[in-house]
């Protein structure tokens, strides 16, 4: 199991009317939270794109606990709890600054070659990375 | 149960580096499907909104079967399966003009009155425009 | 000189926590806006970027008039006042339904060869639509 | 004058299929370096709201120089020229990593009373904090 968190702070153009975070932004959060959960592994997505695959969504998922404020200090806890293949599941938990958690969810990505266009498996400098959490 | 259609064009903004759809704009794709399946109905959000309700959204899923393009003149067919009380779920699937289907989702809301902060029954002038298809 | 009109709904997602749309959601409206001028006119963006040219923006202006609400049906005034060369400007104009008019702005684009990578003269076929209008 | 620096990360979801960031997403940039910029200072954005302000945008200019990519670890060096009254103009310089000047761009913001929904003076708490600055 691979767990890692990242903070972000909400933007005022991601809040709606209601005065709360709009709830379609929580899945570019999600983004961020991925990608800093890589990057903290020494591998970013940019790296994975260039070694030539790419990681299309097939699922994603949200539960809204509690609204989100404009200025937020959010913390995103990822967690990969299996060994990824041709996908990879990353689940969320995000939290304000008084610890309160405030919603959860989960994407299912999978590895496509660029090239053909079909799923494959990841590539190995990234087995190598996780490796040391999935023994 | 109640069903609607309705189109929508993507733009350009809404595509990513990967040539797709961003897997984060479906979510507004589904708010735009919501609010114009209720305009059918003869009744709009923002009346709702007026009538001194408003409808966080408690839970959202997306599948992605297959990518949504740039300048794709989408459909989207939007059902309301059950009858809504305090909590009314709104589901949806995608298709491109070759009738293609690209993505099915669904999004859970809950009425809330906007005095108390609680959640609460539709106003009975939604009850009335929606009695008919569940009967 | 050109000039088409296209409508556009404010979505909830477009608007922040003023209530008003967001600032920064006008460059996308100005999109949508030139991408229908552009269909109107028998072409699409789309066609464009598949006969080799991509447009990159130059510079974009917008002066705040009055704010626009969420679920206006916006009416957006495009015109191409200038035979385009290497360089397009496209200017809008934003009007709710009541006939005000709450925004304007102006967009300086530029054709470049998708292969070159380099500024390139619109191809031929654009020059042909737009030819009645600037004569 | 009063001049800041804010680091800002490109997200994935920014990019468009031309492989760059948005036009569009500049605004939100803009406005992620004005809050710093004031956070800086000791004041939040979110704190001028609780004084009973809000800052609606009037004018908004971006000139786009060179593209920034996905991934980018942008500077945005943010720019207060004049000593603010009703009306508060910051300008922005932003870079890539490599210290290229990548954008510019400049916003015109007004003081408005949320009560009365006039233009009004800046609070004196946000006077004092500036003050330092344009002696």
């Amino acid at each position: 199991m691979y767990i890692s968190e990242t903070h972000l702070r909400v933007r005022y153009g991601e809040t709606d009317q209601m005065g709360y975070v709009y709830y379609g932004n929580y899945a570019s959060y999600f983004e961020v939270a991925r990608v800093e959960s890589l990057r903290q592994l020494g591998m970013t997505y940019k790296e994975l794109e260039e070694m030539g695959v790419m990681m299309p969504v097939l699922e994603n998922k949200s539960k809204y606990l509690s609204p989100a404020l404009y200025d937020d200090n959010l913390k995103i806890v990822t967690t990969i709890r299996e060994k990824p293949g041709v996908r990879i599941r990353f689940e969320y938990e995000i939290y304000n600054e008084a610890g309160k958690k405030l919603h959860q969810g989960e994407t299912l990505l999978v590895f496509v070659n660029k090239t053909t266009g079909r799923p494959c498996k990841p590539p190995k400098a990234f087995d190598k990375v996780l490796e040391p959490f999935f023994q």
